[in-house]
């Protein structure tokens, strides 16, 4: 029987987790420190302090950054979280896990603990790529095999999916004759190729999207001129409530985005009610939707209209099955906890076999590497 | 005989080194690099690509941030930097000097090779101030003691003021019958004061500012009215001839300035033409300005109008030789110099001490500290 674990989750202090509105890494988070406590392990979350968790909460800052006032820097919240984590409270500890990236590198590699890293952006920058690969040797998590491979080359634990609670999915098998665009107008989700794909086969499109001020000049000469259309329906942005409802009643997903998205969350959300997805064969998409099976995974014009067409071949049944089998919370967490003893076992054997020759740092070190005030 | 350093200077990457324009930090590495390698220091300078330096440039980006095109993050190219620094370079050098604070510290904290760090801020927020009192152990210096003061309790090794070349400022003892204000148009400059003093006063001023797009509305709200006056001369935003021109031709700088600034180049700046400063007492001005010998340092509008009143004590020659005397770059660097040796010294000594009971860091430990690609 494998024992119980002291696991660190570090978050992102930007969003407070779970967010209220939009930020998928603090929705993984939170799905992931939930289900860790509900497997009995002790676990204790760096986050904002308005986040809600059954986990022991550690809190550099009272409220999320983005809404909160104003902080001297969020660098420096952020650093002075990872000494509260790598400093003083490491030996509180068997493994760390963050969702902070970079800046968590330099403590991590200096750590007798282990640190797992989950990397939720994209890794196709150049700079980005040095930096990893100064730090290969680091335990890195991708949460999708397109993902990682701009940089092959660093050591990656494995792929994991994120996953979501099935409770949070209505199953439906009897839809309304709509398809669902979800998300946000920026140019590469492709919202205007929606639009003009449901124009030409005459379905039904609703448009449940946000507008950042960043792309509300993009949404003003782009996408409102297309929306004035009897088929064409934009309701907005919308709370958990109504997305729920818009995601069991549709008949498909219209995911027309056009990025290497390396998770894309909405398309799990669709098969976790039943509802197909159809989206553009490029990053994580192939992975997540099996062609023919729980949607269609388009390259041409031609390729989304007769998906479309042809939606009703689609078992909603299966989907939600696939959903179940793949992307729930369950899953996730229990391939994170797995990846945890992993590394955890390794990290021992590799303990043994160093022993004869390994020399443990000197106090004065360790006292030093945290920060002196950090240890007593 | 000291023996030849190989110092190792780290610039912020966000302006060149000397800037094109404002930037007080980047100027002044420029002049501290440019000294030591006068004196014989082997010195690595690291900063953008476009800086100019007899030292050996290292450059992580090849323009420097603000100017230059988009890079990932200004964050992950300054830790590409750091990693450079500390990694596989740092046995290149006996001395590494950041200029960059919080983000040097970490690495700093695991490093054989001593760290001086430069702080150019303002300490006195709660946040920065847990940061470093959490990494109290490296060694600090202040440009002023009036900035220590908010936090006293970290390893400050001195202040050392900032220095700028003579040759840079014409001394002049027979000056035009008008005051300057000079720097910027934001809230805490006060250059509203500076107009109605010299209103009261009825006495000449020109004002070489720019504005900051921040600062647009307060400019047009609170300063441009008081413009329009006979009396006030607004010569725009100025580069370093017209600069040298209008600060020796001056009868005084007249420095309203209400905020705690921990070292005011422009004061220097104005001593090392001849020209008296005539400020308020905060920040650092009662260190830089000597009241009735090269100024006066006021506290009331009654000071002021009285400073402006009694400009003609103060002998100008007497302003550009406490200029010589202090604020000098081959006093700054001569001080930093000293300051080098100092820790060397105490480094050396520390470690003969701890000799019997110190315990080398294995090489596994070495190349974990400092990202395993980084060390052959």
């Amino acid at each position: 029987m494998n024992k119980r674990l002291r696991i660190a989750q570090i978050a992102p202090l930007i969003e407070r987790v779970p967010p209220k509105k939009y930020g998928g890494t603090e929705r993984v988070v939170y799905h992931l420190t939930e289900g860790l406590v509900a497997r009995g392990h002790e676990v204790t979350l760096f986050a904002s302090g308005d986040s809600q968790t059954t986990a022991r909460l550690v809190a550099p800052v009272t409220e999320a950054i983005r809404l909160g006032r104003r902080v001297h820097s969020p660098e420096i919240m952020t650093m002075l979280m990872l000494q509260q984590v790598y400093g003083r409270m490491l030996k509180e500890f068997d493994i760390v896990h963050s969702h902070l990236e970079f800046m968590t590198f330099p403590f991590a590699a200096v750590s007798d603990v282990p640190t797992v890293f989950t990397m939720h952006g994209r890794l196709d920058s150049a700079d980005y790529q040095k930096i990893l690969r100064s730090y290969r040797h680091l335990a890195f998590v991708s949460i999708s095999d397109a993902q990682r491979r701009p940089i092959p080359d660093i050591n990656w634990a494995g792929t994991i999916y994120h996953g979501y609670p099935p409770s949070s999915y209505d199953f439906n098998d009897a839809p309304d004759d709509y398809f669902l665009f979800l998300g946000r107008f920026s140019p590469e989700k492709r919202a205007d190729q929606a639009i003009m794909m449901a124009r030409a086969c005459g379905i039904p499109l609703k448009i449940a999207a946000k507008i950042d001020p960043a792309d509300r000049e993009y949404f003003e000469a782009r996408i409102r001129p297309l929306l004035n259309h009897p088929l064409i329906d934009y309701v907005g942005e919308v709370d958990e409530t109504h997305k729920r409802y818009l995601l069991k009643n549709a008949k498909a997903l219209l995911n027309t985005i056009d990025w290497p998205e390396p998770f894309g969350l909405v398309m799990i959300e669709a098969l976790g009610s039943g509802t197909p997805v159809i989206v553009r064969r490029c990053g994580s998409a192939p992975e997540v939707v099996a062609d023919c099976e729980t949607g269609f995974l388009c390259e041409s014009r031609m390729d989304f209209i007769n998906a479309i067409r042809n939606i009703g071949r689609i078992s909603r049944r299966h989907c939600r099955d696939e959903f179940l089998r793949r992307f729930s919370d369950s899953s996730m967490v229990g391939s994170y906890e797995s990846l945890y003893y992993d590394l955890l076992r390794q990290r021992f054997f590799e303990n043994k076999i160093n022993e004869a020759e390994r020399i443990p740092p000197s106090s004065e070190t360790i006292s030093r590497l945290a920060g002196s005030a950090e240890i007593k």
